[in-house]
């Protein structure tokens, strides 16, 4: 049982739980709770830290005790896993989890992929909402700008709510180009934006389909605006300007969803 | 000038930014910000604290003088303000805003009401998304239960980006009991849940409707899921279980707008 959080181990997840950089270098992503370990792929799983109490509950929950004897897992006191936690009631399992590696190819080999692209999102919370509203949505990939917050940020993963397993994603450098290579295979990119005159359901989407997502106060950047083969217009009444990025991509893949049910 | 965070008022602030209950006894909440400061209805604002960076902006503003000059104001050293602010990089304006008195009554006089009812909502960030995106979608009404989060949490109020003075919101005690009140005026109630067979876009919306929507975690409780006329489902791909509910709000919001729309 690890009781001392001067422990290499622990100094390394407090490190993971905080710091972006430090996670990309070790290749993994952080998380917590029940419902998030018992979704994660167990081939992903590289540590897993328990306290007692966790393993109490596992006494009681078969399932929880098959995958903690396929995981592995190591017992921390619960002070320890107070400190190595980020949430402020912890559930007392952590996870350290390799990272999936996914690239665009991938993503545009399915047939009619449904894909959103995001531009320097920055609340970690609305990118892990468009994760799990994607997989609702049947969005078969999701496409980030590198200047958007990081998808494995403890928020994020909570927000995702076990969709970050399994929903595709990629980091890109350069949007513009990504377009172009969607372009390249038949993909058409929307862009909710300001000069369009058609309503977001007037189009069909049918076949392969991308939605560019912009930046919560600023919206895409011109340049990437500029890229999308159509502008599409969200209506919006009173005197709202524009929505939530999460909703917006949210209406859009629900959108998308709704027409290609029909179409079955 | 408000120099010394001694000030009675100052004091006076912080509290309110704070607790609920002072910003209820007090009949108030605070806005920050321009954005919010713009749109605030002039005959609401009680008192404006800006900084001398604030004013010089004004300079060159005139809107914002007009304002200002219309609804008087109080300057604030920057480090006095920097106490009084909730946000880590204070715009320096804030505002003591009248709260407004809506009632239940008012919301079923207009014809074919589109209403939002949030039973113990948790998360201000999800409660002022709901507002912004549900008058973008021209909802009529929210009402909210006495467990939902404080709509006037200053969270709540950015989250609205100015919906908060447009759309009008009520708490009620008795969520069941103005279910009743609902069908007693011709409103149909619509709940999304597990047991719904069919797909929220096969309803129509276009006359009196009010959507039931559940805290994050645990849903609509039973009680109050049981006086919906109808269950909807909302489609889910993958394993997805449910959506964030201010995802799910703005789903059926819009997809009222998309029948209320087409129908005009």
């Amino acid at each position: 049982m690890i009781t001392s959080s001067s422990n290499q181990r622990v100094k390394q997840i407090i490190q993971w739980q905080t710091k972006a950089r430090e996670r990309r270098s070790g290749g993994i992503f952080l998380t917590e709770g029940f419902k998030l370990y018992e979704e994660v792929p167990a081939e992903w799983v590289q540590e897993v830290y328990v306290t007692e109490d966790a393993l109490e509950k596992a006494g009681t929950d078969s399932a929880l005790r098959d995958k903690l004897d396929k995981t592995g897992w190591e017992p921390v006191s619960p002070e320890v896993f107070g400190k190595m936690s980020d949430t402020r009631t912890p559930q007392g399992i952590l996870c350290v989890v390799k990272r999936p590696e996914y690239c665009l190819e991938q993503m545009l080999s399915s047939s009619g992929p449904l894909l959103l692209v995001l531009e320097n999102l920055q609340d970690p919370g609305n990118v892990g909402t468009i994760l799990r509203t994607g997989e609702g949505a049947g969005v078969t990939g999701v496409i980030l700008s590198e200047g958007t917050v990081d998808v494995y940020n403890p928020k994020t993963i909570r927000a995702t709510m076990g969709s970050v397993f399994r929903v595709p994603h990629v980091y890109e450098k350069d949007l513009v180009k990504t377009v172009g290579t969607l372009r390249e295979n038949g993909i058409r990119t929307y862009a909710a934006h300001l000069e369009g005159e058609k309503y977001y359901d007037s189009f069909s989407f049918r076949a392969g389909t991308a939605f560019l997502i912009g930046n919560e106060g600023m919206g895409l950047s011109r340049e990437l605006a500029e890229t999308a083969d159509e502008y599409l217009k969200i209506p919006m009444e009173g005197k709202v300007e524009s929505l939530n990025a999460a909703v917006t991509a949210s209406l859009l893949a629900y959108e998308a969803h709704r027409q290609r049910r029909s179409s079955l």
